[in-house]
């Protein structure tokens, strides 16, 4: 069906020829993905009306600052902004567009926060595993609260102290949705993941040396997971991690 | 040792029939980990309670039905049994051990089904690229199926015909985990998040030749996919996506 | 602009609020992409009017006759079919579909041409180095001549024997576009585009053994190619190659 | 034939022993190859004719602006000299040898236009992923203009915001070729060929991070794209992949 | 909650204190890890009682000196502490909190030590192949050393030069344990084992270029060892290798 | 020293001029690896006096069984004779050659007992992830069982069942030396080596698919092993981790 | 120059114009490489006057029979035939065209002799590590054979057995040049050529397992060699060792 | 025979019962190794007579002044030293040492000439791709001199430019050894190594962008070659090319 065609249709509905509902029914059955696409942007508003999020990486502090600016003029708009990669020079570039951005150097996530309404319906909770682990923790962390998900966290519960992790058995069966962070071979989502009865969220993370190759080692074991409850994000992506938790938080 | 067995040394203690040296010492010398563990021991039963599953592949016909046998004896169990990677001697071993086995030789998926209850709350829509990938999608689906959900497909809408996967649109926006089966560059996944709203979990299949790699090349697509609501399993693990659709959708 | 817009444009339109050309404007004005998908669907339809293709690897001969007899079934249409990766045991199933199939077992290509019109503006030339390269040179020649080029081969021209690829230096220069197959170390894409000015397609072919790994040290040459004028190919796929061909030759 | 032969043949003709038909004859053929070198000198001649090309990583600024200063001194020549990977230093060398030199900081491009004519048939559009992947686009982009094409860009329409790519559909529609610029899992390319019927140069970056493996995941995904009018060139090659452009736009 | 608290339960229990549902529930809700983990850490208690190890590398001056506060802080104990991949800045910063603390630059090792007693049966050779593998070696010595091991090393007895290795044959019999360090090809562990009837640990070193692939290399050759006596460690790990060392020699 | 020197002192020492104790004493410390090399065949020797072994991969029934021959014929000899990797057709010849010979078909090992002496001071206990992982963990119990030590197995006590690995501490801290067997993730090395303080050997299995790349992740996951007593053999070889446990318990 | 140039330089020389000298000087300074190409041509025809080569695999019996019978045609060759990589199959459609045809199972070597001649000026010697790799070495050992070398071997000599290779420390340094093939770790190269001052070929082999990774362990090994007088060939590739050991030997 | 034999021959020696040729004779005989060891140390003095050699990367400017004096010290040695990969900061160390230390910064060579004789019996022509080869083609050419080899050069004669190369024909067939320099695709030595009948050495180097992994692509290029007289050496590895050219040119 192209242009001619619609214009047919329309000028037989103009003519009383044919019914508006017979008129929609037709330009809903034909190349339906118009429709569909609609609903895509649709979907996307209602989906990142929570949060707009920059990639901070590789962009200037000048061409983040101008985004954000952007984002800002939208009216009436009261979605927080999440920007993660940043570093002290875009913060800088940052700030001067809104006093309200806070600058999370550990992770380096900017957050500005226009709307604190909690969306998810339980709790997102962070393991990590090593104090090394902590910066891409904190940035699922960060990324999930700003989100608008209650957040908890468990840092350096490691399996070569699997007693620490245990002894906060109760986190971890209060959480909907837990996201584990580990760098090295990538163990603790087994472990983890064998403990509840919720979605695991691995994230490999870069941490370790000669054959952990930059968190390959880690990635492998989690894809390999013998845990059946575990589904896994690209190495270092908390923000990613954050994301697939809040869609799930929010079912 | 079981929760009855420590009432039992309790009220001994409590009636002095043991003193509290001996029951101190029965405490520590029994499998500690019972008491850990039974917590564990209890999630697995809770969660497991639906099907028990058996790894096909590198198990003999014997060990499968021997497995089997197992599981069957346990009285009162009205568990659903799938055995994943099966071919058609294990169905027939299987087979001379229930009768109402069932063997789906496409995805080599062996399913006992004694329970039919629906126990997720939504739809797992399993989604697939192209026509190869659909061993990989029905043992998701059957899996999911087996493990109490409601199932629904949608095969053979690769990102060259987008319009096969438009047409559907009201399918994907109806699910409440999309599972999303893809070989060669594993685009797929990226395109489906983009129209829904809800968790996508993303498994590349060893489909395709030269620089697929055996599906390396769909898995690093999936991991890198620009769309956050995607989460990866590992390739071929069509099993494994449906676990975790199955704890996202008990949710 | 969802459904709830448009049927409010549709029901101006019917009492003569908006004109038909305005309906149009806003329907073509809005989430255009409607539209744009039309014009894939007619793109493809017209793109592919030459050639349907069937994939064999994976399919059954049952399922690839089954697509064959769809094809065959639609009225009016003269589309070459194109089967590759083929065996005899697909070529049987086909045969009893089509008595004017062709299988070319060099190359596993079936192919039923119902049609042959010449489409491409100029030759196709496909230049191999070895003799173990052919087949996949062959699934070139042939795809590219099923879809409506005018075709020319060079086998054997490896860059251990240069001469021999000299002595057809005619042959070269009068082609219009080059698919360039080798395998090993994949040098003969930049030796035949140093003396050619027309874009040259190289297909890495697994053949080798040892460190060529099943194309990658051809694949890696070809992409590191110092000659300006080579894109690539997935490994063995010499289909590929005649698609691209095809599009640059009907320029 | 050697020497001798040629200077024995050149006295028998001189003698009036052979006509000079038989002497070129006899010339052409014998090895053959020598005409043929010839005319890869003069192709190449022709084609570079319009620029002249240096790659500035791993070359000091002197060694950059020696070769300058050698191509600026051949008489009567109105090449333009195009150079790639170059930095604020390269510049500073290179603008002393020509002043109207231009510098692209972005993506590291120096050209000297002298000659600004159109030899390419039709559009060259450059279509990026995302706004990190622009420094490789504008190389493509610069490169072809340089080259004698007219050019246009579309960027930042990656697969995660799908309608932004379609509301340009027709710029997609009305170019010639398409250059295709995408890090990450490099799914741009599949989707943009699945929307025309040209050409499309898939060009992966080594944006992205953790598993993307500095463009490998990229590459891949585009060398398994399920389009079948997608060819690739390496990772963060624009350069390659507007000369690739060029010379089909050329045909 | 540790022995004497469950003790204390019990008599409170046996004495008509508590009743035995509460004592149960008691047990039930404590941190049950207690009983099964109690015993780990004391695993680990023993086992570390010589040392507690920081890893530096990844943790800022201040987070390490926090920890080794928190170590010195613990009464009574003796235990050494050790420091991997520290720099200057760290040292500085152990340095004020403890005035024993030594630096070996070329290793980048921190060590406190407060206990010298011998708890190693024979002496850990640690033998290393370049010159550049030493800092390696020096880790793995250093570190076995600190945990009560004799040690000796003997360093730059590369496979080029077979004649040196062999002129320290006795020291080679003399080992209990041999830790053996090389870059490159690796071969060095080989020849050790095959000299010797004790365990050898390899240690692969990211030492050499190109090919070596940041040990790489090193790490296949040793895990490919024709001796059947060599057991391996990560990549640079000569930490993990002393370890692993140190309980094979207190056996 | 070279020739000419040995010539001058046995001159010396037949002339008197020096004794033969100076004469024996130069010898010693002149070019050692003379008598060196004669220690190595003697620790050979010494250490393979226990067992021989074959590898049969890669060799015909007829090769080994010569190879069997050999080492039958040698006098008084009461070594053990082991043969790895071998298969049926394989058991028959070598049973030709010996009556005592036993196959065990599950792990493909042949060993001729001729000698049941323990030469291992303690246990070494066999530990295994899954049943896939059984034919390897059998390799190593009956490699060390033949080369004299007392063996224990724990199989199929993978992390995703800690409970079933938990319930059999005390044979885990009963062992002299752990051989942990694992495929998929191997994780199980780092949760046994945090429970126990001797030398654990981990063996990564081939069990797995897709991303376990025939026991690559299983492997990388060792090497990066948080537990800190865990060393690495071979994918799958779990006759070397078998060797490297008998020289530590001989210790 | 064209061919227009060169009729008019041979009319100018015929009609005495110029001179045959000019002319000559003209001829050889243009496009020289026509001059070239008639010597690589001809350097060809003198190098492999020696010997044919045929790579069988990948080729039917027939494909190799008619190549075969091609070059028993030409006239007054006696050139020796090399076939490699064959099998009973090639060699029995081999043997049809040739009775002097011999095969050699091991190695799948099948040459037809019909020169003796020995042309290299020492001795070539094949050294091999284990049993296993004899196959690779005996491609090696014949290739260089058929080429017209005295060789000697000396297997099963693998560096876990350093003594065996020690006996033959006079063999090792009275070759002219020594092919060193292995397996493995691929540690035999290295130790080798520590104890000569010939050029040693490095012939990595795929035999191995788990983490050899069909070769690149010992490929990778080979290239890392401490020892500089080493260059390597391909994996498996005997008879590229052979060629690259010839042309050393006839220097 | 052990110290006993060799006590019991010298005592029969000293007693007369054998001469000093018979003693000398026997212990010749003997466990060869050790006399071969002896030749080893001989040899490898022998073959470094002319070239002390070290690899400056990974030492402190201290730690090479240090050799580089242990070497000077060395009464009557007139061998040339030879220091790679060095900086100006070694080399005002070395300074320091030799006032005849000279630096080539291009390839970071230090050479101290003490001896100029040529050894070598014909020319190493070291021929290189692209101006970015040249620091490797360097370290080659300058190894090679040190080590007393008449040298040639022959840069910037890539594949692209294939004219170029064979301008220099005549220098090519005149070389006795090529070193072939080369990175991106690495197919200059297949080319060269057409052109000519001697050995040509392959050097991948670094050199490339994207897919060229670091030269993994011109290694495995150069791998994979279908010229039969190329073989390779590590990345980059300029240095080892010129060792093996070295023992061949001496031959």
């Amino acid at each position: 069906m192209d242009e001619r065609d619609i214009r047919a249709l329309l000028e037989n509905l103009r003519a009383g020829r044919v019914s508006t509902a017979q008129a929609l029914d037709q330009l809903r059955h034909l190349p339906f993905e118009d429709l569909g696409f609609a609903k895509i942007d649709h979907h996307r508003a209602l989906r990142q009306g929570y949060t707009e999020v920059i990639f901070g990486r590789g962009k200037t502090p000048q061409q983040v600052a101008q985004i954000v600016r952007g984002m800002l003029r939208v009216k009436g708009s009261k979605q927080n902004i999440l920007i993660t990669r940043a570093d002290q020079k875009i913060f800088a570039a940052v700030r001067r567009m809104s006093r309200s951005a806070r600058f999370h150097p550990l992770s380096g996530v900017i957050a500005i926060r226009r709307n604190r309404e909690i969306t998810g319906k339980g709790t997102v909770l962070v393991v990590s595993a090593g104090t090394s682990d902590i910066p891409i923790a904190e940035e699922a962390l960060l990324t999930a609260e700003t989100m608008g998900n209650r957040v908890e966290s468990l840092y350096d519960v490691g399996v070569a102290g699997l007693h620490r992790l245990m002894k906060h058995h109760a986190k971890l069966t209060s959480a909907r949705v837990i996201i584990c962070v580990a760098g090295m071979e990538g163990a603790l989502p087994s472990v983890v993941a064998g403990l509840v009865a919720v979605p695991v969220i691995a994230v490999p993370t870069s941490i370790g040396y000669g054959a952990s190759f930059s968190g390959v080692a880690a990635l492998l074991g989690m894809l390999n997971s013998c845990a059946s409850n575990v589904s896994v994000v690209n190495i270092d992506n908390g923000f990613g991690a954050a994301c697939v938790a809040t869609v799930i938080n929010r079912l």
